[in-house]
């Protein structure tokens, strides 16, 4: 079969693929960047020569070839890959230029907006924390008050990059649909379907988009390769409620209708305690700091003040008398991860996936509730259904949201500069 | 930026894409294929005619243009795709060659097994049935048994395609893996774990698979216009057990670790009864055929043979029995329907796709079931969270896996001749 110019044939994919790797494992050699994306070295150079006319890529120079690892040179021979290269001369990595592009990214939780600025090679340059009662808003205060806070954010920090941000991202606690850009249902909200992304875009132009603070998360952990060891994975939140965050086949699931991966309304029960989202029996109306706070107040005596949001305090006073001998709490505890394992096993039984990651403010307990997790995932699924997930309890990191919210803008900025041609 | 001819660049995909859509949808127009594919007129007919030269695709003359529909010579005129045809004139159409490629699809159920010849057009040629007593095969006796059967109908079948089989793709009732091959449990064999794709696949070459019934079925509904509308869905095999086909962004889901879909072995109470599995409180202990059976043992008197796998038989006189007035046996249906709701529920928490099939010889109760199922699912889940999902009771079609079997060793022939690039 004869090859012939074909102009139809998409090459943009390649050059997302580079600018991911980059962002993903920092500078690298051109010959490294050819065998993680699987282009030859001819394809990297003309591809990378592009990116760089661009202003998107820039050359760096590296320590010594030798000392960054592997492939100096070798199995290049048509490629000219390294310009001129040779054994023990500094090799010549790519980076991606920090200011070519820059998003926001913004993340509300029950009484706290967040604002930061992300550059082009995916990290926090500045950042800023806003005190605000987020329930005693409605629709339109609340899209007034991010309009204000976003406007005078990129007005501070508008000398980082010459043009403005390319993107917007909000990371949002509760259940949202992605697609569509509306918040149905947070805690930090007192109404539910928000039409946020669409008043933001009006406003801010190019690209806002909006995904729950689990989804945001999985991204960060996709883009971190001392975590993410290939394959699909799942990030449970343990918080509040109960969120997560689904990768398969490299992209965040959020399923055709937007709402996918909300982990926290599959049941234990069918007619078990009443869940906030309404129903009874969902994973949260055990497991989220409500729930154990409302089974708390049944054990103990407990201050009334804010017991539908339980402030870190009131939960970390909750975990400090189960740790000091009190049995009935640290039962609580214990159910807590005895449910999680159930839930975990219907997950397991449905996708399979390659590793679940445990985090959010909620794993602050995870000690207490690691062995009836286990206990409970092998007496809900055979050992044949739960072979090899790794199960994983990632410490809490409050900026992991933040981080995953400018990686997803980053995401879609590239695919946008670099549209990929329809395939079936 | 400049464009250029790029050896790396994949068009295999391209290529694939039109045999798949030629499968699919039957004999086409090229402008009609670019539509669908996204290709332009140039690149299929330069494709297409790779494609002839290779004996896969044929030329066959329509009826007259206008009869056959869309864009007769319009917004083609670059193109050459329909090689002079004019208003009014015979469009030529492409079709796939039925004997460019043949494939062995083979079904296991319990004391039965199916072997049919599927030509490259997907269409089953011949079958051939054989009633034997498989729960009485050990490892060796069913592998031998299979090779056997196989054996003889290749060589009844020899004249079909020049060529030997180019794939085996079997169906199996119950656990799999479909990345190892190996039956990890069936309700149709009394051994666990057994190597079965190897095995053949040492014996006849080729591409050998092996996959549950329910992912044939999965793949058998992907290619089913009429059925699938596009998007996830995922398909609910009723019957002795309850099994799962699940497809995401176009492809069968088997998970990291080639188990994943499987529904019935996620929970309705932690506590309930025992499953065939060794566990308590799976949908399939109160879903599967053997469930119905066992309890409707505690209402009315039945004869005690083959209780361990209820003949359709046993099952029609339940159906009819609950039909008839037996309120305690219509009771079973009916809770079984619920408990399917709440199943379905976390379900479309966790992946919301755009359809849910229900199929398989279980559902032969699926109306005494569906209220019920549609009440569980609403007392399960609130509205916001199970926007959209169509569910669809499909009459139960028994050729529907083996369809699908040689479906799967189509699809995986089709990637084996044009290799796509490995690409991030």
């Amino acid at each position: 079969m004869n090859r012939r110019t074909d102009s139809d044939t998409p090459r943009q994919p390649s050059q997302i693929a580079i600018l991911r790797y980059l962002r993903i494992h920092g500078p690298a050699a051109r010959i490294d960047i050819g065998s993680a994306t699987g282009l030859s070295p001819a394809t990297v150079t003309s591809l990378t020569a592009d990116l760089m006319t661009q202003g998107l890529v820039q050359e760096s120079q590296s320590a010594n070839a030798q000392a960054t690892g592997t492939g100096n040179g070798n199995g290049n021979g048509n490629a000219n890959g390294n310009h001129g290269a040779t054994r023990g001369r500094p090799k010549v990595l790519l980076d991606l230029v920090p200011n070519a592009a820059c998003v926001i990214g913004v993340k509300i939780t029950i009484n706290l907006i967040e604002i930061a600025l992300g550059n082009f090679k995916g990290e926090i340059e500045h950042s800023s924390e806003h005190s605000i009662n987020t329930r005693d808003l409605d629709e339109a205060e609340l899209i007034a008050t991010l309009i204000k806070l976003i406007d005078r954010f990129i007005d501070k920090h508008k000398n980082f990059s010459a043009r403005p941000p390319v993107g917007i991202s909000i990371a949002v606690q509760g259940v949202c649909d992605s697609n569509s850009g509306e918040i149905i249902w947070s805690p930090a909200l007192r109404q539910r379907n928000i039409a946020l992304t669409k008043a933001l875009s009006e406003r801010f132009g190019g690209i806002v988009q909006m995904s729950n603070d689990a989804n945001c998360i999985a991204t960060a952990i996709s883009q971190n390769t001392n975590l993410h060891r290939g394959g699909d994975f799942a990030v449970i939140m343990l918080g509040y409620g109960i969120g997560m965050g689904l990768v398969l086949n490299g992209s965040v699931y959020n399923g055709d209708f937007g709402t996918a991966a909300e982990f926290g309304h599959t049941k234990y029960q069918p007619d078990g305690p009443l869940c906030n989202c309404g129903r009874r029996g969902c994973l949260e109306a055990y497991i989220g700091d409500y729930a154990i706070l409302r089974d708390a107040r049944g054990i103990i005596d407990l201050p009334d003040a804010n017991s539908l949001h339980p402030s870190e305090e009131q939960m970390m006073d909750l975990v400090a008398r189960a740790r000091g001998g009190n049995e009935d709490l640290a039962d609580l505890f214990r159910h807590a991860g005895k449910v999680l394992g159930y839930g975990i096993a219907n997950l397991i039984a449905l996708l399979g996936p390659k590793q679940i990651f445990i985090t959010g403010s909620g794993a602050r307990a995870y000690d207490m509730m690691e062995p009836e997790l286990m206990r409970g995932l092998s007496l809900a699924q055979v050992p044949e259904l739960r072979r090899g997930p790794e199960i994983v309890h990632l410490a809490w990191d409050k900026d992991l949201a933040l981080q995953g919210a400018i990686g997803q803008s980053l995401l879609r900025h590239d695919e946008n500069m670099f549209q990929a041609a329809v395939a079936v």
